[in-house]
């Protein structure tokens, strides 16, 4: 006989594992082909979630990825009523909402980090992406020196690294 | 002028990051085109690390999910040597080192607990790929009723309804 | 020196030449990899249309292709701003417009019958990716009797068909 | 009991739906991974067609249209001869046999107005791979001021801004 | 200075490479996905001529897999103007043109294994595509069992093996 | 009644038919998407070596070709046990050992052409791909000049050839 929860753990997980077939409309967007799915994304996320947090001092490295596992689950999940529905019976149902509402509104050391880190993941597929030939992503760049505030300051030199590398890269071609 | 530590996490990270175009070879070789990533997996199973490490108690979140993140990346960077020079200049390498060698022994809960959900993550996919169409993938169901051991219930139970999909799947079909 | 209306035009045009790498997303949330772009799906609408259509007395065949092209572009241009702009200059914005609304409500012969040939098309799709396998789309051919009217017998027959292909095909696996 | 039209018809859909699978060659054997299908081509034609059509006096929609949607099929049902039995079934195989000869021969206006879009389209989508990265297309651009005629200048107008984004394009990398 | 010879050998070459891009149409036009590479096709054959050939006496090798690599390039050598002149200045030239005309005409025993070895390659690879799923391929065993002749057993041996493998295949899913 | 022979000659191909679906992992790590499979590869390093061991003197084509057919399939075989007993099984076991054996020490002109031959074939891809966009294969043509010794004076003129155009692509991109 089954468990209900874990019936209802795998109903949702069939759900999320979707988002590995999913590709990032901006990239395709602009005339990328075979972007990115939004679980590749998620990864990158969290894996600089992990890197990057561990150089830096009093961040909740557990919520830290949690925030990194859950931000780009929210409006898969939410807005679906079956998906929507499962997830109100995880015993952690109210946690993963505050956890959302913290992203979304960045009230919280690692929220902010996950949403400077989900920036800094998405820059660094675009250089992939111009290093892969693409030459339609220019619009990535232009803004790139602004909004990364003084609380992380390891994100503006990731940004700006990228940034040289992306010279470079123009400057070879 | 460059950060030492963002320069070198940007090249560890441009190195990670190409695990979202491998793909795991082991379906390539049962005749599955389009296989996911590596990075799709170790979504998959940072994603169920998360949600049924929240059903259980006296885990670790931040060690569980940073062993959830890490499991699949060991052999992609030790085993390349400038990955693994820049591996070590990190700051918690000795912690991540430490992780791998928990994983690779099993000799903690977190570490037991992500071994098993690679399984079960591989198993999910499995029959995902069988929804699609494959019927090349039955030697993955041989022996799903053994290996589960006593510590973590709920994966005997994950794997008994994956199972229980699966015959149904081939009744409809 | 350029003309503004094929400057126009032509802005438009790349805007929409993007439908070419947009997934019909419906398909991969069902487990289908490498699912048809948007402009394949708009192809076969219109295709059916022609076909359809010219079995039919007292259509405008102008109208019916122009609403069969335009009946999925709606959503792409009107929810975008530059979009948006640029299909303001075109010179029969507002029969376009007209038309959007026009398939919307379903007030006209040729509205309702692409509406039909939307479903019709999307149903010999399915049937298409079951032929490759697909195990997942069972839910597409639960109320394949309903809905088709007195309007266009033909519709109705045809769904048949597919049905009665799909047994077969079922049959016979 | 199935009615013979819509069983024809469905037959000749299905080999017709094909289209969405089939590359155009050409941009394979200049290296193009992932080249659009046929049947996104002819989406292509068929949406400038109606664009473009809605700029000039004079033309039958519906003729435009149903060249701008048959152009592309003839060599595909033609040539096959299932599919040539189904089409000779239809009860306007006169009137689509017609058209064919009409494009082929450019023997009205909207046959030469496909006919030019048909090229338009394609550089469209030669500039399209060029911002995906190719640089194996130059010789898609040599001969680009020729042969556009004075029956529609905004043909002419269309090529020339094509031209100069892809000066631009090039001037930028 | 380059040498004559390499360079027309190169831009040979060059042509010929791009049959890694182009896929096989007979399985586009089948429903397949992801269909194979003519060159993907042609090494099955090359593969299965050593293998095979080893196992049967009096047979030249050098020749043998001569034909294996040449079969499926006559065609798009042949009918291409700057490949055919390409092809114009190989030593070789008169012994490849003699090898493809006893190939077509299967005069030698050389030929008539390549060709048989064509249609078991093309019948292994719809058992492949079966396994990942097609329900679309059935035409291809009808007639299986004819026209194996005499000459080499153990084509007609290998045909008979896949039939097995494949009725295996249908009572297991 | 099956024939041990074939049995265990078709089971040997299907797993070399693998090789159609495993991509050269070596583009995918340089952020290559749809990289060449490893068939495809072979497929170009066998037709090279009919092209250019037919411009020299002295070679035997039958040993030459086996040898570029089998030079990628060692590392698949041998490694894997049920293949590894089933090449056990074949006739010509021994020698296809031996031919490996040859190819890795170097200790044939044929194993010596093919080795540099496998060298040209990867440069020609990576030509090729730089042609689809890529701008991250610049450490292949770090040391062209060097190690084609002087036995085979085409493979260094080849290199030349690959040089020049690909100063040509980087001067007119």
């Amino acid at each position: 006989m089954h468990d209900t929860t874990s019936h209802n753990l795998l109903a949702l997980y069939t759900q999320i594992a979707t988002l590995k077939l999913l590709p990032r409309t901006g990239w395709l967007q602009r005339g990328v082909h075979n972007a990115e799915s939004v679980a590749e994304h998620t990864f990158g996320v969290a894996t600089l979630a992990l890197l990057i947090g561990d150089t830096l001092d009093g961040l909740d490295r557990g919520k830290l990825l949690t925030i990194a596992m859950l931000h780009d689950l929210a409006e898969a999940l939410l807005s679906d009523l079956p998906a929507s529905e499962m997830l109100a019976q995880l015993p952690n149902r109210a946690e993963y909402l505050a956890l959302w509402d913290e992203y979304a509104r960045g009230c919280s050391r690692e929220a902010r980090l996950v949403k400077g880190i989900d920036r800094i993941e998405m820059l660094s597929q675009a250089l992939a992406y111009e290093r892969a030939g693409s030459r339609a992503l220019g619009e990535f760049w232009e803004d790139i020196a602004d909004g990364w505030g003084d609380e992380f300051p390891i994100l503006g030199q990731l940004a700006a690294q990228l940034l040289t590398q992306r010279e470079e890269l123009r400057g070879a071609s």
